[in-house]
């Protein structure tokens, strides 16, 4: 039995010895190199570019500009295609565009012999742009009057969803009930994976050939095949390890781009390399958002009628912009039920800022940032204990919405553990009462979490297994390894179901479209729980055609035999009575009657379940200087049946270290007047270092979801989501200064606390 | 419709403009590599092997010698494994032997990180050896006292099998029977593939992977894994395009040590380079062969009974030798059905020569040979006409031999078809009574062949197919394209039965045993019969899948629709009612009811069919100097239905010129003494070049087996089979004189016209 096991990462000794292999890794030689040209203004039209310095230079083999391109939109969110046109992603670019929509849009590309080259190619290209002011915030954008972005959107306006339970308007009539308001404002970060996302293409066999570092090979295939207006089995996409995705690479980046420019240059070998500063900016972020809560509460703190305003930065693309910020308008009903009423608005803004897109836990750290701020705001105006009063609103057992259904609830025990291990009784009494430069304060929040997007969109995933000879199991999966373990998880799974040991599952990991079996890819903390369950229902199949071949070779009845470890036993006795080796070698070679087993099975998932974390932190502000310091931080996580707890708590950790930047340090930084990054590097972005980083505590709670394959839902996106509202409660807690802003910066600090008189 | 028409071939755009890749294309940078040491002795034991002046030379990474590898024999033959011992492979070789069998058998190998430095470390290796004299003919090794060159051999019999139908004592005291006797000799050739059997090794992911030019992926697979005594799943091998194979890649050639020098340098990259002169000697040949036949013949020429001995001369290794010879035993009384009695002795006679091995048609170029002269020599001495006789004799419809049975027969119009164009009749008139130095005349030989190997050994292939959304369709088969337009006539296969463009069919060409299914690989002229009848049942199955959904789709009762023409059509009256397009797109995004559209099928096979042909050859001999001019050649085939007629001729241009060769000039040459070859290499070793080669012409019968999945029947290695013996009886008709040995070199003809007077 391996499911719970903290079994070694079937990848480790690749990873640690460096000789896993990446998109770069694979490159052949002499392969051309290409880089971009972005726009140096962020609003305007390309009037003319004058490459004829560039061309000159020798080893500058193509240019290509924004007036060259196929005149097709398509667009770029990682989501199956959908089938009902109200719900098909925007397609609103091109390869190349003639509309500058942000500083750094793309609108010409050099292909050259070397990086060098193409570098200095692109400086050489003179660019004559009409110059529009930028639209730097949601509020400029909606502003009356203001110019449109993209021709379709005239009012700058994506999205606008909406959603209304109960009467509104009737319930805020009850007698007695307090209006709390709140606006909540969350940055533009960056995912910060370690690998750029490059790739390369070539033309092979008739096919476009891409290979990159995406979470969605399959997706990507499509959107290729869309944006160069060719039929989708002429598109190959190879995905090798990757270093790191968080999203990002959950929309088509350069893919489309980097196949158009081999195509140009008669299917030769390209590479498009993307710096950093390049992939800060160039890719998707995660979305800023402003939101505005309304809330008609009860003296004893029961919510009775909510209103939310959801206004996502949408910045100059469309990518996930439609689904992230509806999502967060809908999670805020989820966690916390209005006993009459909720309402909810959501807008996504476009704005001449980067584009964002998928971001860990797509749209929920910014909501969870709002609602878990606005509780304790709430909380501490009407005196009740924080805990206790999220107790009292908070989703229930066996809650449902809108086909999500709470078919596992471990919240309660996640506060529970949380206050434990913070010794938060303890602690609230021992802050009371402080005076002095250093305060110290207990903050918590908590959060809820879909598995999957059923019913929203299609889920759908596929296994296919082949026993081998000697009896161990050759896999192959659409679900994408990103570095999250899910080659260790779907390894342990069919270990499970076959009882054979974890050594013997061999498990393809890179995606190749060719030969891949399809599934939507890593995002929606998707996979363990979807395409799981495909892995474990090819094992089932598998299985059932082993003990099949295995009655064939034995001549017994059907029904007497099973498969225990690696054996074919007496189902009444257990005696052994062959090796799987045995079978696998006799199943292929026998002449009488050869078989080559194999199992190819499609898993469609039609249900979604929810997940809960807590996070509890205690810290200490020092406030002259504005600094926090995380004493102790928890994340406590129902995630269902833990698959395996070394790898479950590395996910955690990740996570919680996400959110700690996202409250404390991370922010993208622009020129307000030229809309031009300020940080788009390592140095002046903010991440968390080692240094900066606490003991990150992980616990998990032990339930079991009967909707997942082996009692387990989401748990890969939830652990980036409390952090970051737990640290802002805690300053609360420990100053009486409730931030409403994030993140919380030692300037951000000084200020309010000069301002509130405190220092 | 595209069964039986001229396609063009699906890599043709790929090999034409050089993108191709083969096995040395894929390999990253910084690979190690490897150098064999060869003995320079032919018979004998390595006493003592001293690499210490090598080992300090800088860049030499690791030596290993025959001392050093594992103690596990393994056999390299390409059959499936075998699960009745008496039928299994014989294990006689190391990785490295101390025992040497032939001049040039390995001894060492030394890694390092170039060539030059390993070639280099390997001249400074000093061996010892115990030396024996070498047995360089199958006389020599079976005479009294001969040493054993395998100690378990100790007649160096390697095998004696035979058969006996009828009671031949009795057949032979009919009255007025004339006997006939001769002996027939072939010689030692080269496959002559353009591309070095090269490959590379390297760790990954815990298996061991070898990319490498081979026919057989599949099984060398299970051959390394036998060879490094390690799990088959745990090995990974990739077939990329390869350049030609005739039967050499039908073996393990370096696969097994290429792993293990990988292994030994804890699993980096190396790649084992393999000089010309190396693939002549180290890794396969044909079989030399000694043919005795014993016929007695009514006067009217009609075999009575006949008696008939081979031997084959094996060589240093047993590779495909006990199979080889007795299959050309057998084809003896396959084609040729005696009255009464034949019986068939064949012999496996280990030489220190270079291994024997598979060479396109298996055996059946000697015996062929042998049996065309010797039908020849009966017709003179008993001046009958030499087609009568054959037409007196030969294989008659529904002959049946051992579960191989001749489904279809075009073995009489392909003689006639030979007849037509060669201008039989006149020719044999005009070329009476020729006197002079230049003569002329024609000569014919016939043929039979299996397709496959059922019932002697298993056969089952494997074809995976899933539907693209863009209605095209992928194809992995485990049949290896091998130059020979596999992969165009499956592509052919998959179009005809989906009725959908042969572009619409991508097939992927390069095996890797990860993914790729089952099948034994190319040889025996199997896969177009029994792969592609894994292609076509696919295929089937694949369809009804998408008609199913179809019908899910079109809410319409099964039964009511059919694919035609890429169209959803309704059955009764043609009218479209959707694109297969539309049908792939909704199974997979419908929301409903999502389908991964796959078809996964194994093939067993337990058929076995006869193909036929005849070969016809106008030739003028310069008697002077011993040069045969062929004025007109061509070969007629029975193949059943011809799937595609261009690719179909090339094949038979490409096997004509090979027994062009085998008749004319090719021959591998030793030195008696030491056994040292002496013409390894393409300026000593006399392959026909374009110069040498007249118009080669082929043409095919129309006949339609029903065994086969469209109809076809052998064709991969019939066309090397005719030509020699067809050139042997043209010259004897020229001359008058019989050559019972080949090839006919001017050298050995004017010494035999010298001998007989004639200069």
């Amino acid at each position: 039995m391996s499911i719970g096991k903290s079994i070694k990462r079937v990848d480790a000794f690749e990873k640690v010895t460096g000789r896993a292999r990446y998109t770069n890794d694979y490159l052949l030689n002499n392969a051309l190199i290409a880089k971009v040209l972005h726009s140096t203004i962020a609003n305007g039209i390309v009037k003319k570019i004058d490459i004829s310095e560039a061309s000159k230079l020798p080893g500058v083999i193509k240019i290509i500009t924004c007036f060259d391109v196929p005149d097709i939109t398509f667009p770029t969110s990682g989501h199956p295609l959908s089938l009902d046109i109200h719900h098909a992603d925007i397609a609103d670019r091109k390869l190349l565009n003639t509309r500058v929509r942000y500083y750094g849009d793309d609108i010409a590309a050099v292909i050259a012999k070397s990086d060098l080259i193409a570098t200095r190619a692109i400086r050489l290209i003179k660019v004559e742009y009409e110059e529009y002011e930028p639209i730097m915030s949601i509020d400029a954008a909606l502003k009356q009057g203001a110019r449109p972005i993209h021709k379709n959107f005239p009012n700058n306006i994506l999205t606008h969803s909406n959603y209304q339970i109960g009467n509104y308007d009737e319930a805020i009539k009850e007698e007695g009930l307090i209006l709390i308001e709140g606006e909540y404002i969350t940055p533009m970060v960056k995912h910060c994976h370690m690998e750029a996302p490059i790739s390369y293409a070539y033309a092979e066999a008739g096919k476009m050939v891409v290979v990159t570092s995406t979470q969605i090979p399959h997706i990507i295939r499509r959107i290729v095949g869309q944006a160069l207006g060719i039929g989708w089995g002429k598109i190959r996409i190879i995905k090798p390890y990757i270093g790191g995705g968080f999203g990002d690479k959950q929309d088509a980046l350069y893919e489309p781009l980097n196949a158009y420019l081999s195509y140009i240059v008669g299917g030769r070998c390209v590479k498009l390399n993307i710096s950093r500063e390049e992939a800060f900016v160039n890719t998707r972020v995660r979305h800023a958002m402003k939101i505005k809560i309304k809330s008609y509460v009860r003296p004893n703190g029961r919510f009775v009628a909510r209103k939310i305003e959801v206004y996502g930065n949408k910045g100059a693309y469309a990518s996930h912009g439609h689904s992230i910020t509806s999502k967060a308008g809908n999670a805020s009903k989820q966690i916390y039920n209005d006993e009459k009423a909720i309402k909810g608005d959501m807008y996504s803004v476009f704005t001449n800022m980067p584009a964002s897109g998928a971001m860990r836990a797509y749209g929920i750290p910014q909501i969870t940032f709002a609602l878990e701020s606005h509780i304790d705001d709430i909380a501490r105006k009407l005196d009740i204990d924080v805990v206790n009063i999220r107790k009292l609103n908070m989703m229930k057992p066996d809650y449902e919405d809108n086909g999500i259904k709470c078919y596992s609830y471990g919240l309660d025990e996640c506060i529970e553990k949380g206050k434990e291990y913070i010794e938060w009784d303890k602690k609230i009494e021992e802050y009371k009462h402080q005076t002095g430069l250093i305060r110290k304060g207990v903050g918590m929040a908590i959060f809820s979490y879909a598995t999957g997007v059923y019913p929203i969109l299609l889920e759908t995933a596929s296994c296919r297994l082949v026993l081998n000879q000697d009896g161990s199991v050759q896999v192959q999966m659409g679900a994408t390894e990103i570095g999250q373990g899910a080659d260790t998880i779907f390894t342990q799974m069919i270990a499970e179901v076959l009882d054979i040991p974890v050594q013997n599952v061999h498990l393809v990991t890179t995606q190749d479209t060719d030969v891949t079996p399809y599934d939507s890819g890593a995002y929606a903390s998707r996979q363990s729980y979807v395409s799981g369950m495909a892995a474990k229902k090819a094992a089932l199949e598998l299985k059932e055609k082993i003990i099949e071949h295995a009655n064939f070779m034995l001549k017994l009845p059907m029904g007497s035999l099973e498969l225990k470890n690696s054996m074919i036993v007496n189902k009444e006795n257990g005696d052994i009575l062959a090796s799987l080796e045995e079978i696998a070698t006799h199943a292929l070679y026998n002449v009488e009657k050869s078989v080559h087993i194999t199992a190819d099975v499609t898993n469609q998932c039609k249900s979604n379940t929810f997940s809960f974390g807590a996070c509890f932190a205690d810290v200490e502000v020092d406030m002259a200087i504005g600094k926090i310091k995380i004493n102790k931080v928890i994340n406590v996580h129902d995630c269902g049946k833990v698959l395996n707890p070394q790898l479950a708590a590395a996910q955690v950790h990740g996570g919680m270290s996400m959110s700690l930047g996202y409250g404390l340090s991370e922010q993208m930084l622009f020129n307000e007047k030229t809309g031009k990054p300020l940080n788009n590097n390592f140095l002046d972005y903010k991440l968390p270092t080692v240094m900066d980083t606490p003991h990150l505590e992980a616990q998990f709670v032990d339930t079991y979801d009967i909707s997942g394959p082996f009692g387990n839902k989401a748990l890969g996106e939830p652990p980036a989501i409390p952090v970051a509202p737990a640290i802002r409660n805690a300053v609360y807690h420990a100053t009486g200064v409730n931030f409403n802003i994030i993140p919380l910066t030692p300037q951000r600090l000084v200020e309010r606390f000069i301002e509130e008189g405190l220092i």
